[in-house]
């Protein structure tokens, strides 16, 4: 039994919807289905979602807010239109848009209760849809099916209970059409997930419900490589293991927010990234194991924005606690690191830029002298991070020499490198300006030359 | 003005102290002298200091040693012979050691006393013969020099206010030459060094006096950039910083041990290793800075006898504290731990073997499952380190290309690297029998090819 989640551009208009429902009767195995709202339908559109927020915010304004209304409305009524259904729904939307607006509820929980009639609506009109061509579907409320969510407007986290709730659903015939990004509270709250939240929804019921494969379909044909911006039309990947999509989602592989997929990945049930577009397209397939035969290194993810703390103290290495004293100094400041290289008397400390405000690197630094009284700290700025990645990689001889030999073919000087034991990535620290060329070559040396 | 210190090579025999006192009269900077007891003339010889020992463990099993003092007393009595001095310090000598013999103090201070006469007794050997020679030179007791130490037989500390009273010596005409290897406590007990303790007395005095270069005489050209017990006939390496020097003898650098140097290194004054029997060749200079013109990699170290803990956890990355908390567990197990690479989802640490004994292992396997919640935690053993080194590595474009590719060359497959930002060195780990053939490999790429 299969879980399928249909992101924004594929339900954005009557016609892809046709697509999904073709999708989903194809295959008697998908019982579940979880949408997002309405996307763009082309590059100048607007996304229901933001029509939405637009609404909600005109109105806390006190500004006019029918011509949204009027947009929003006709988006719905246009879909409904063009798959020939009856339209009752528009008024129901209507009606209880106005009433959320006119309510006496705070700001942010009117904002999550606005969001959600996206996804909510297009639920509805896709199992009324179904049901028009004569298949069995029900609109499932996510208060019926049992996801209850932390009280966090905007950023809810799913109860565990929720899990056992789902597997309820299990049992019934028909397939179910459950809304994406919302949840309600233990006393009935809406709220939503942070942005990305259908992916989560989408995860969520798949673990729930035990499913045998949870589906992602999407506007790509795979994930890549490499960040298609860097390198032009680049290599698919068909098959990543959790681990490479970790390590790969790390530094901007952004075709979805990886942690939508923990909760799948901690039920261990495999995920496929598909094109709503080119359903027969091989897609990616996402699993704890995969075959490693086409090469140890499955992708490069890059990112910028960077920095390190470099330190070093004359006998260093002679200090127990050194290293476990700087790292708590840094935890103290509720700062996150990413590694921390270290030779004989010197350490670095590489973190994400946006940690190290200017007052928290003041604090910072003055700590290290007075703690640690070390020689020197330094910080180097504008670094980026590129990782390869790749479950054979520690295993197979020449992985380094490749990659190190595309870094100086591009001209760019390695500043830093990390990769532990069993590991599987390899992590570059070069300054900021070299990480397109570097990228390019590495794609050059690992995909081109296959 | 200069410190010079012959090792127990350099003055194992009259014809040696024949070149060690040309040495020092053909130089007038040369104002102070440390020298070690006498070492061994041919392979079957026996160092005076392990005639001393011989003495006295002898004695304490009540065993006779005449034989023993025989021998030792010949030594001197040889060398005196054959450079026409006078004997009366051997009847001194054979008074001393038999006062000690039998005197009443604990074992542990009489070895030390015993110890002591090697180098002492070659001082004032040293400083009759110069005299002979038509030279001002004064014999200078550790206890008149101010070298006070902690009260730790066989382990003896310096402690600071030594160097102040080394400083008054300063102001003295004569060529001052003082016995290494020992100093006293602030009781008048005498203390020896650890193993290598002349090497201590010579950096402490170079320090103490403020000396504008430290030269060790040995009984070797230079410092070579690779162990010849590796490579054949290895190149020597002309200079080298303190921090390079750091590097390359944490991992199976032995010309010295180089934490003797440390008083020198830390007064910043510039260390010469040169050779007694070729004291025009070159040798070694080590100083806070390099030329560094002659390329980036100035030495490759290699060890064997480490290990790596091994620890995954799924979503690691989003724990803060994670990598501060396995860092406690091992300090407060009194483990030190040498580099700590890590991943998004997984981290090693990486240690000498000798850190971790089997009931240790137990314990922290049990406290890192316990208290870190982690999946999977293992340890990989029999990994040897390899560092390159060099100050100008880090900003030379190729050298981990060079690097790297010189291990898939030889076959070997890298386990772990480490380099952080700034540093003068990379660290490659590998399986312990990979360490030969990779380092002949680094060897070939980095020197044989300039």
């Amino acid at each position: 039994m299969k879980v399928a989640k249909f992101g924004g551009s594929s339900v954005a208009s009557a016609a892809q919807l046709q697509k999904v429902a073709n999708i989903i009767i194809s295959d008697s195995e998908r019982k579940f289905v979880v949408v997002s709202a309405p996307g763009k339908r082309h590059s100048e559109d607007q996304k229901v979602t933001d029509l939405l927020i637009e609404l909600g915010e005109r109105s806390v304004r006190n500004e006019d807010y029918s011509s949204v209304l009027e947009a929003l409305l006709s988006r719905f009524n246009d879909i409904l239109d063009e798959l020939d259904l009856t339209k009752e729904i528009v008024e129901e939307v209507k009606d209880n848009l106005l009433s959320i607006l006119q309510g006496e509820t705070v700001f942010t929980h009117k904002m999550d209760a606005l969001k959600a009639t996206g996804e909510d609506t297009l639920a509805k009109i896709l199992s009324q849809y179904l049901n028009s061509l004569g298949y069995k579907a029900t609109y499932v409320h996510p208060q019926e099916a049992g996801i209850i969510v932390s009280d966090e407007p905007g950023r809810a986290q799913v109860l565990d209970e929720s899990f056992d709730h789902l597997y309820n659903l299990r049992g019934r015939e028909e397939i179910q059409v459950i809304p994406g990004f919302f949840g309600y509270t233990k006393d009935n709250k809406l709220m939503a997930f942070p942005r990305g939240g259908s992916d989560i929804t989408g995860s969520i019921v798949a673990a729930g419900v035990k499913a045998d494969l949870y589906e992602n379909f999407t506007d790509v044909d795979s994930v890549y490589c490499v960040n298609p911006k860097i390198v032009q039309s680049p290599q698919e990947i068909n098959e990543l293991t959790y681990k490479e999509m970790r390590e790969l989602s790390y530094a901007g592989f952004s075709v979805f927010h990886d942690e939508a997929l923990i909760p799948a990945f901690k039920a261990k049930i495999p995920v496929s990234i598909k094109n709503t577009n080119h359903p027969d397209k091989k897609g990616t397939m996402i699993s704890a194991t995969r075959d490693i035969t086409n090469g140890p290194v499955v992708g490069i993810a890059s990112d910028n924005g960077f920095i390190s703390i470099y330190v070093s103290k004359y006998l260093m290495n002679r200090e127990k606690g050194f290293g476990r004293h700087l790292l708590q100094i840094l935890e103290e400041e509720d700062i996150s690191f990413e590694h921390a290289p270290s030779g004989i008397d010197d350490m670095s400390v590489i973190l994400r830029e946006n940690q190290l405000t200017s007052e928290k690197e003041e604090i910072v630094i003055q700590r290290i002298k007075d703690e640690l009284k070390v020689d020197t700290v330094t910080i180097d700025r504008d670094l980026a991070m590129i990782m390869i990645v790749g479950e054979g990689m520690n295993s197979t001889i020449g992985v380094t020499s490749k990659a190190s030999t595309a870094f100086s073919d591009a001209g760019v000087n390695i500043e830093m490198i990390n990769q532990g034991s069993s590991e599987v990535s390899m992590m570059f620290g070069v300054k900021a300006e070299g990480l397109e060329p570097a990228v390019q070559s590495l794609y050059k040396a690992f995909f081109e030359t296959k």
